[in-house]
C-alpha cells in the first residue's frame, strides 16, 4: 500500500536521524542494533495516521511516534530474554550477542529514551500523552505476566485469554492511535473512538496470529508449523477446541498438553481435534467480529469517509495476511 | 536525628497507603515485597527536605518522593539480577524468590509505576520534573554500564571512576533534591545549587563506601571485610594506590587483581600497599573535599542558615558513619 510505504520511509528516516550517539557505546549500540533491524514500524505509523486523520502537523508527531517504536523494542528486548529467544527478525537477539546483563540494561535505557521523545510537546499535551503511555506500559507488563502464568495454569478461560491479548497486543495499537489523535488535538470522543478501533484491530491481529500457527501457509509464515502446539500454548484455537470438545477429546487434549514434545502424533492428534471442533472457522469468525467492532468505532469518527480509507486498508492488510 | 525520623515516618506511611493492589498479584506482590523491606528512604527524604527548604507544601511532594523511592528500587531489582546477588536488606532478592523473568518484569513495572506518581502535578511542573527524572534514569544506566565495563577494563582512570560514581550515586541524590525544589517552585539558581549539593554529597558518600570496605568497623559495616579487594573492584582506594605506588607495587597490584581469590595473602598484600601509599588519608581527604564543595553550594542558597541546618546534619550523618 502506497500510504504505508510513505509512512514507513518517514519513520525510517527519523530513526536514522535520531540514532543514539551517547556513551558508553556498549549501552547505546545494542539499542541502535535492535531498532535498525526493523520490523514493519506499524505502531509509529498508526500514531502518524491518527495524527493526520485529525489534521495534525506531522512534524510534531514524528518524535512521539518514535517513542512508541522504542517502547515496543524495549518490550521485545526484555521478552526475548524471558523467552530465551535466540533470533529476532533474522538476527541474533541482544542477550545472545551481549549477554543478559547488557540486554536488561539496554532495555531499561530504551524505555527511558522513549520518554525523552515526548519532550518537544507543550506541557498539557506532554502530560496527557505520558499518562496514556505509562499506563499502556503497565498494562503490557500485566499482559506479559498473565502470559507467563498461563504456561503453568491448568485452566485458562476465554475471558482470561481475551484480557491477556488485549493487554499485550490491543492496548499498544489502541494507544498509538490515541496519542496521535491527541497530538492533533482531536476531541475527546474521537480520540476514544480511534483508541477502540486500534484495540479491536490489535485483538483481531493476535487471534489471526494464533490461527496462522496451524492454518497459515507455512512458507509465508516463516515459522515452524504448529509451534504453539509444541509449546503447549493456550491459544485461541486451543480454547475454542476445549469449548466444543467431547469428553474423550478433552482428555486427549489434556494428555497432549501435559508433555512438551514435537512428536508427530501429538501435532496430528491435536490438529484432528481442532478440525473436528471446527476451530478454524470459529477463529476466523472472531477475527471478523473484532474487525467489525473496530470498523464500527471508526464509523463514529467525525471526519470524511475518504479520510478513513487508509484505516480500512490497514485493517485489511493486517487481517488478510497469510503470515 | 529527629527530623530524619519524622520524614521516615511520613514516607513509610505513604508507602503503606499506596501499596499496589493491582492484578496479577504475581506482578505487583514482588514490588510490594521489595519496597516494604525498607532501607533508610534517604532519597525520598531528600526530596521532601528540599521541598520544605523552599517553602513547598509537603502534601504535594509526597507522591513524587515515592516516585524516587520506587525508581531506586527498580534499579535495585535489576542490579541484583546482574550481580547475581542472593540477599538484599537481609531477605532474599526477587530473582531468587520468583525467578529472573518475574524480577525483570517487576522491575519494569516498578519504573513505570514510578512515573505515575507525578500525575498529581500541574502540567508545567509535571513536565519539568519528568524531564529531570528520565534523564537521571539514563545517567544511572550509563553509570551502571561503566561499572560493568570496569570489571574487565584493565586501566580505569580517576576521571572515569569519578564519572561512574557521579552517574550511579551522585545524580540520584542531586535530582531528588532538585525535584523537591522545583515542586516548591524554588528559583532556577537555587534549584541548581541544591542539585549540586546533592551531587557532591552523593559522591562523598560513595567514596566513603569504598573506604569502609577496608577501613570500616567490620561489625557495623555488616559485610565481609575487604570484599571489594576480593572482587577485584576498581575502587577509589585501588585507584589512589596505583597513583602513588612504586613500580614493584604496581606489578604486585596487577598480579593480585588478575585473580579472584580470598587468599589471605592477597588481602594482606593489597592492604599493605594501601597503607604504604596512604590511601586511607587520601580517601578521607576526598570525602572532605566533596563535602566542602557540597556545603559551598548550600551556602549559595538564599534561605536562612537555620533552615539549612538539617542539610548539614544529613551530610554529617551520611559521611561520619562507620557502616
Amino acid at each position: 500500500m502506497e500510504f504505508l510505504d510513505r509512512y514507513q520511509e518517514i519513520v525510517s528516516q527519523a530513526i536514522k536521524k535520531y540514532t543514539f550517539k551517547g556513551k558508553p557505546v556498549e549501552l547505546y549500540e545494542p539499542m541502535n542494533y535492535i531498532i535498525s533491524h526493523g520490523g514493519k514500524r506499524l505502531r509509529p505509523i498508526m500514531l502518524l495516521m491518527a495524527n493526520e486523520l485529525f489534521g495534525g502537523d506531522i512534524k510534531k508527531a514524528i518524535k512521539p511516534s518514535l517513542a512508541i517504536e522504542y517502547f515496543h523494542n524495549f518490550t521485545l528486548i526484555h521478552d526475548d530474554i524471558m523467552d530465551e529467544a535466540p533470533i529476532r527478525r533474522g538476527v541474533p537477539t541482544l542477550h545472545i550477542l551481549h549477554g543478559v546483563n547488557t540486554a536488561i540494561l539496554s532495555g531499561d535505557g530504551m524505555l527511558l529514551k522513549a520518554y525523552t521523545f515526548f519532550e518537544g510537546l507543550e506541557p498539557d499535551l506532554f502530560k496527557a500523552c505520558l499518562r496514556i503511555f505509562t499506563h499502556m506500559g503497565l498494562l503490557l507488563c500485566e499482559g506479559q505476566q498473565y502470559d507467563i502464568l498461563f504456561e503453568t495454569q491448568e485452566e485458562v478461560t476465554y475471558d482470561e485469554y481475551m484480557r491477556m491479548i488485549t493487554y499485550k497486543t490491543g492496548v499498544l495499537s489502541a494507544c498509538s492511535f490515541e496519542i496521535g489523535a491527541l497530538i492533533a488535538r482531536a476531541d475527546f470522543q474521537d480520540a476514544k473512538s480511534i483508541f477502540n478501533f486500534g484495540k479491536h484491530i490489535g485483538i483481531a491481529f493476535q487471534i489471526m496470529d494464533d490461527y496462522l500457527d496451524v492454518f497459515g501457509n507455512q512458507e509465508s509464515v516463516g515459522k515452524k508449523h504448529a509451534g504453539d502446539i509444541f509449546e503447549n500454548k493456550k491459544t485461541i484455537l486451543y480454547l475454542l477446541a476445549k469449548q466444543h470438545a467431547t469428553q474423550q477429546e478433552l482428555e486427549e487434549l489434556k494428555y497432549w498438553y501435559s508433555k512438551k514434545t514435537d512428536n508427530i502424533d501429538k501435532i496430528y492428534g491435536v490438529e484432528k481435534i481442532f478440525r473436528r471442533t471446527n476451530v478454524q472457522e470459529r477463529a476466523l469468525r472472531l477475527v471478523q467480529k473484532h474487525n467489525e467492532l473496530g470498523q464500527a468505532y471508526l464509523g463514529k469518527i467525525q471526519v470524511s469517509e475518504e479520510k478513513k480509507k487508509p484505516f480500512m486498508e490497514l485493517a485489511n492488510y493486517l487481517l488478510k495476511r497469510e503470515s
